[in-house]
């Protein structure tokens, strides 16, 4: 294979083509057939492109190398959505039928929990020293999105949340495996511990400025560029950062009451969404919205200002970031 | 601690102690409460005991040294207890209300991967230079117990199955996890291959001889004894040993069909319990199965003959196979 590229096409091409060669034992085909479903479902392949980015920047070596643990992260992202779509009913997952909608949830289950095994399995294929190291972060990870998970769940019951319990449920449900795998590919280049914590620190950061513009594409993008209807998260009353900080405004939080109370009346999902953007607006969040994930962005490229690296690996990692916080789609 | 007693009381003494020190974390108490729920709910703990078991009597060694493995496979097996309830939609565990019953199904499917990754973390505790073969094992079990409960499900839709493909769903859905415990316990020793896979045939003898038996239990078990209403596997039509053969016989075949047939008609459960008892009496099945358990348990007690151990060692491990061929409960 050849060195990197420092493009987001050329890490994902490479994650593609080694998606497309993972082979399955034919004994169990209803086993695996879901999972092949679910990994052939396409994505942005964020993870295991941060994993390929940051090793190839650190070590110069081509990716080939970290593949495993590359493709380990994203088998374990891809469990968690097939897992994530029973537990919240959820009927599409780009664009298809979720594998619980497709087959039944008994399939969903089970294939999720051979996607954690084979995950696990996957990383096992790193080099032995750094087995114990990679291991530990992976189900320390791994704890922490369940926990997210659990929050997010939790919120669904509340009335409100406030900021900071928000932003603490989606650095656990999202960031922290953005973080993990940027520190993989870190370890798996044999860095020291301060670029592994700055690598680190830079997916956090880039994980919460993505979380973000996804509450912000949820409820102002464009249907016809983002590729799913929009106010999704206003219909089911999610605890997004625009409801988050509405509620903190006492006005808001009554108008926001009012809103919804006469969608129980009447139903009319157009003046559900309407009203509510209204609100927002009126506090011009979506406006802060932006300006807070263009700081998380600023703050995922200070992480790693002082790191060295090929210049054009830096214009990667920091156009990754500003993306992350301006994305359509 | 001090030194093994060959007692499946001092083993397991030894686990639940060990189960009762683990802590969870204070932040997120919810997804942690139906984790010791179905800890605390007891069980044979027949998994770690083979594993301290094996580590004690080729090490010599206080059984503390391979607790973490012990627990990692203890809360394994919890997990697929956990999944499978939602799965078969079951009411009842260990006499209390299944974990989705308790709370709900969203509940037991994230409790349930959050305990496959504690049982990864237990798992690497273990000594760093036997990590990989003792993960690459683990993993492999795992794999092959959700291809077990895989054919299981499948098996649910099936008229019929034949003795072969019904003994290999328990060798993967029971079988290979108490192999690995006891291939796992050998490993934490530092034994040889030779040491390591005898204990490994050994579990997987074990494991045929006590899932047979368990069979048998739910036909012709004594409630008060076993502990739970004798008759269930009749009523869901389940694919045991003692059906697969009676399928066998052309007469036996069509007079299961008429009994399942007059059931559908009148719903009468007594009733078809008692003639599928018949029809399994006239072709002796009981006595069969009884035999063929009790020749895994012979087979079992051969695998480690040239072993070399002590002999209230040798004694724990022979009428551990025999127990699991002819208990009660």
């Amino acid at each position: 294979m050849e060195k990197a590229e420092f493009t987001v096409d050329y890490f994902s091409g490479e994650v593609e083509s080694a998606l497309s060669r993972i082979s399955y034992p034919a004994t169990a085909p209803g086993l695996y057939a879901p999972i092949s479903y679910t990994l052939d479902g396409g994505g942005k392949r964020l993870r295991p492109v941060l994993l390929l980015a940051v090793f190839a920047a650190v070590s110069g070596r081509a990716v080939e190398e970290a593949m495993p643990q590359a493709l380990a992260v994203e088998m374990f992202h891809n469990f968690t959505l097939l897992h994530d779509d029973v537990m919240d009913d959820a009927d599409i997952r780009r664009g298809r039928p979720a594998v619980h909608r497709r087959w039944n949830a008994s399939v969903a289950i089970l294939s999720g929990d051979a996607m954690l095994t084979l995950s696990s399995q996957l990383l096992a294929q790193c080099p032995r020293h750094i087995l114990p190291e990679a291991l530990a972060l992976f189900n320390t990870t791994a704890m922490e999105v369940y926990q997210g998970q659990q929050l997010d769940m939790e919120f669904q019951d509340m009335h409100s949340v406030s900021e900071a319990d928000y932003l603490e449920m989606i650095r656990l449900k999202t960031s922290v495996l953005l973080a993990c795998a940027c520190a993989l590919g870190a370890m798996a280049a044999d860095s020291d511990n301060a670029v592994r914590k700055a690598f680190y620190e830079y997916g956090l950061n880039l994980g919460l400025a993505f979380q973000m513009r996804d509450d912000w594409l949820d409820t102002y993008g464009d249907p016809a560029v983002f590729g799913k209807q929009i106010g999704g998260d206003i219909l089911n009353r999610k605890k997004t950062w625009l409801y988050t900080k509405a509620c903190e405004d006492v006005d808001a939080a009554k108008a926001l009451d009012a809103a919804y109370a006469g969608y129980k009346a009447d139903g009319d999902e157009e003046k559900l969404i309407a009203a509510v953007r209204e609100i927002y607006d009126s506090l011009e969040l979506g406006e802060r919205l932006v300006s807070q994930a263009a700081n998380y962005a600023a703050d995922a490229r200070r992480n790693i200002a002082c790191i060295e690296m090929d210049e054009r690996a830096r214009e990667f990692f920091n156009s990754l970031a500003d993306k992350a916080a301006t994305r359509d789609h």
